[in-house]
């Protein structure tokens, strides 16, 4: 008998390789023997992932700055035989960033435009950015600015393009932009559909959970509306534009970048649906499944194609909401939740890694004596 | 395939026999067939597990008083044709009647006497007495009194028997018993082994639960004490004196019970082994199994069995506290906490039996997708 296992990451508390990892030794201890795959969908997590799937990447740690400018050291992915580099937005320009007094007026993602430069400047060719996790919605003009473009208000000032120099955006040099980024190739990995501005873009739908007052949602929008004339030409409801508080806007429009799905790059690179095939039963999971899971969630796509090879498909999960049924008619054989008595959040989340292995062991248990039955 | 189900009562949230039929819905569900079976360990449930298991039983609702002398209605199980009553402890003097200012030193058993004086009176030839979940330690001098047994103090004065009373007594009168005693054969319901004075007697052991302050632990054992010496002549440690607050030693001495465990008692009404012996898998559980559960509580018997009979065995269980194998050894394939996520113990409560269908539903599912592997 044997198990894929693919588990997405429990924010704050497992990554996905030692998620797999855990369940893969229980597994064993009953004899069940397992393939594990790293997986990510294009936030935090995805860079280990990509080191984890390919061989021949090294993690390159650079300095940096946050989000609201202060100097820090992140990491990316670089592949030096393929000249493929793999970026997150949530390293250098993440939510956990976040703290008292800041918001998105005063952040930008200029910390992961250094970072991507620096791959630039060691050769990358291809730069794979994932736009999972960020805390900032700049429309990625940060990003822009590290790579050369410059900003300038009506009066012919620069603007270093935190969120309120949006709205006074009165004209954008490419003049002075690295050289390299005419042959680099960008690629989005991000699942995100919205569009830039609007009722649906980054402003009102991610604004609030970076700190944006919903009150001051309209005004941001517009300040965004007007940036996004000023660089493209015109407003556009293009989807995935809105990803990353508008990252997705900027490199699609400024750097040419193909979007594709977060899930669906890790799944190619990782050879997923033939591993799927392979295998006689399929382990996913995450730290919670709810309703927002079928929004092609990674843990959903998995079982999906689980489904699709008839194969069963379990769910270790730190919380589940939702119908079991819900879940199964998308493949889940079953949702396993791991909290095994009464507990508060971050005691569940403090013995995470306690409860995946005595879920996976339970597992592990329950099928051994089913098929001896 | 066919599953045994015989679950103990979820505390407060549901009884053996709803948690039994949730389960076996969901089994069925799924083309898994079952045979329940009503549990109960003498407490709070047997009187019920009694009627269920065993056709022909009505529940006789009588008033008597609760352990504080306030009336009240409550229930007992009477199978007319084998002369046979089933009265619980916890129906008349049980915990769940203990409020503030109420503690050993003033309440008793007296109720309970009033339940067994009842069923006598209805023509019972044989009492079964559950003593699960009492509220008293009154070494049964409640009950004794209720079928006619008299206590005096050095002054001649009557006593009542609370708790306060048991060093005050002087001398038992027993003219003017239920003259049916004599035929009745009683048999005691229990699990518990304490003997009812010393170190590991009723007061030391169960007071504290019962509200008896730990500083008054040892005046309150010398006072059981002298009661003892006074009612049998001498003090003993004769096991399973001490259950229900003392009421195992009055049942004993004075009405010449037989000692039975609650579990064997059940498992013998109901056929436990043979039909363990007929199924697929045997599903059990209760509200909690911890270090506690080894001690003998009915779930860790029924897995015990299910291991003899080399058969899968299930717990569902509203919190899991000790390592898989732990349970492992006992026969249990897997505990499968019912909890889904991240909740307080009253919201787990509240939402007691959807876990648990929900949970059965998931085991379902698993066992179903793995013959199918």
């Amino acid at each position: 008998m044997q198990a894929l296992i693919a588990i997405d990451s429990f924010k704050k508390s497992m990554t996905s390789q030692q998620a797999n990892q855990l369940v893969a030794t229980q597994f064993a201890a009953h004899g069940i023997k397992s393939q594990t795959i790293a997986i990510a969908d294009g936030g935090e997590g995805t860079v280990a992932a990509f080191l984890a799937n390919q061989s021949g990447g090294e993690a390159i740690t650079v300095s940096t700055v946050d989000l609201a400018q202060r100097p820090i050291d992140a990491t990316y992915g670089y592949f030096s035989a393929d000249k493929l580099a793999v970026v997150e937005v949530a390293a250098a320009s993440g939510i956990q960033f976040l703290a008292p007094g800041l918001d998105p007026s005063n952040t930008n993602t200029y910390g992961t435009g250094l970072l991507i430069k620096a791959a630039i400047e060691r050769g990358a060719q291809k730069v794979i950015v994932g736009l999972g996790g960020s805390g900032t919605v700049d429309g990625g003009a940060g990003i822009l600015r590290a790579l050369g473009y410059q900003f300038y208000d009506a009066e012919d000032h620069e603007l270093t393009m935190v969120g309120a120099d949006l709205g006074r955006v009165s004209r954008v040099e490419s003049d002075n932009v690295l050289p390299a980024l005419k042959t680099v190739q960008f690629v989005t990995a991000s699942d995100v559909t919205n569009p830039l501005t609007g009722e649906q873009g980054a402003a009102a739908i991610f604004g609030p959970q970076k700190g944006l007052a919903v009150s001051a949602i309209p005004a941001y929008d517009q300040a965004m509306q007007h940036y996004m004339a000023v660089v493209a030409g015109q407003v556009s409801d293009q989807a995935g534009d809105g990803a990353a508080g508008g990252i997705g806007f900027a490199l699609r429009h400024c750097l040419g970048a193909k979007v594709q799905s977060g899930f669906q790059l890790i799944a190619q690179l990782s050879d997923l649906t033939a591993k799927v095939s392979g295998a006689d039963m399929v382990i996913s999971g995450e730290g919670q499944v709810d309703d927002q899971s079928f929004m092609g969630k990674v843990p959903i796509q998995i079982s999906e194609q689980a489904q699709t090879a008839g194969k069963p498909c379990y769910l270790l999960v730190g919380n589940q909401k939702g119908a079991n049924h819900a879940f199964a008619d998308h493949g889940v054989t079953a949702v396993l939740p791991i909290v095994d008595h009464v507990s508060t959040l971050d005691e569940a989340m403090q013995q995470g890694s306690t409860n995946l292995a005595k879920m996976a062991d339970r597992l592990a248990r329950i099928i051994v004596a089913t098929t001896k039955m």
